[in-house]
């Protein structure tokens, strides 16, 4: 395994970690002056700049792209509707590439408040990812499949699992070869008995691994996540298993935490995520 | 599938979705006055009136009792404490015979803010097992593993899955036949991709089947199921598969509810579950 001291040329920092209390030019500053190796952008925060000018001001400081949030949801109530949540995620893989993003981060979606059942949601979501995959193949940005927290599976994500993820990689790779991935988040995964078993099948699809840490008690389904070292989740443990498959990129944290973590200074945060990178993944 | 219009007889209530607002006798009487056909005590309810009294009272009502509720957690700390809590369920396992109950239900426990891992509060927790099975076998009382929504690993249930309560099985059954089987309930399993494979693979390990529903937006992490029909769940799909799988016993009704259905009388609560019972399950 890896010895992260010192080595925070491989840490990236997910910008929704610092609450969006600063645009990308500032955060941008902040991490390259700090010597962090990389940064996971939000598309609101690529397109209120413009992708050229992002990815210039991304590669001027020296950072990676470790992934580019997020696809639109796939599932909707119409024909209509998938159509456009497509098109735009056409567009933002166009924007991945000008930004040299090692992935296009895929959040797929799923039932809502009038959409369709969740077998429906998952049928839908396989088809939107297969309509992307030829491009994603073509610009060189594989999308990087990210199961959710089965909490989350009522609106936000029907790919619930690192198995289910990687069953859908072998559908998809069928007919578009190295077209998706998976980005392995340990908050949504680090419950699941069969997680060793699926990042060992998982191999060279790893295309993104994040971290933060699971509180106890967890107060908000959305925004309590924690800071690496302060929940329950064994991360070494986990990062071990990560670069037993062959992982070889960036740790990105991700943390949201809207009580906590957002209501600081993005430095403050900053130097904690950097502190405990160190010592506690 | 049962169609159950009219089939009251085949409703259990678990005694949670009241809010514990009333006692076991007036519970009781309020259910056999509706020609509900069973009931799952919780251990604070039998364990006030004494188990001999509330079997009686259960009995004399002509209710069945569909599991009684719950574990005290498996993992702790220390070996003493481990030890107290498998002394503590060999008396609630006596009391689940005593009330003629269809099974002990298993809810396991985790990590907490002491404990140990989560890979040795499962080792934990098997070992538990072990030493409870031999007397589940001998009084027929057998113990249903429950696994609880992965959202509650941190402190509730290191028993995530249909599939891992059922590897627990194999394992347990390897040493006490018939001693262990599995609570199926549609809030902890409804997201699973490999529910309907696991559901089928259990079959006459199926020892009980839960049901309420997933609300969107869910606030809280424990107290906001809904009421069946309320949510996103598919539950007559779900329905089908467990009783595809071979169930032919009670559905139980467990909703735990504690801004709207535990702020209403019991008497307005179940008359919402008898009909929902009877038209969205």
């Amino acid at each position: 395994m890896r010895d992260l001291k010192g080595r925070l040329d491989l840490l990236s920092i997910n910008t929704a970690t610092f609450g969006y209390q600063t645009g990308l030019d500032e955060t941008v500053e902040l991490l390259a002056r700090q010597g962090v190796g990389g940064i996971a952008p939000w598309r609101k925060e690529v397109e209120a700049l413009g992708a050229d000018r992002a990815a210039r001001l991304i590669r001027d400081a020296g950072l990676k792209v470790s992934g580019y949030c997020r696809t639109s949801y796939f599932p909707a109530a119409t024909r209509a509707l998938r159509k456009a949540a497509i098109d735009d995620n056409l567009k933002a893989l166009e924007d991945a590439a000008t930004l040299g993003a090692s992935c296009y981060v895929a959040v797929v979606g799923s039932i809502g408040s009038d959409n369709p059942s969740l077998a429906d949601a998952r049928q839908q979501t396989l088809e939107g990812l297969l309509k992307l995959a030829e491009r994603a193949r073509e610009l060189k940005v594989p999308i990087a499949l990210e199961p959710l927290h089965p909490m989350y599976a009522g609106d936000r994500s029907c790919l619930c699992t690192l198995a289910q993820a990687l069953d859908w990689c072998d559908i998809i790779d069928a007919e578009q070869p190295g077209s998706v991935g998976v980005a392995a988040d340990v908050y949504h995964l680090w419950w699941d008995p069969a997680l060793e078993t699926q990042l060992a099948r998982a191999g060279e699809r790893l295309l993104a691994y994040h971290v933060s840490d699971w509180l106890v008690p967890t107060e908000d389904l959305l925004t309590d996540r924690g800071m690496m070292g302060d929940g329950v989740i064994e991360l070494p443990a986990i990062r071990n298993q990560v670069e037993k498959a062959g992982y070889t990129g960036l740790v990105e944290v991700e943390i949201f935490s809207s009580k906590n973590w957002w209501q600081k200074p993005p430095e403050e945060t900053l130097q904690v995520c950097m502190e405990r990178f160190q010592t506690s993944v």
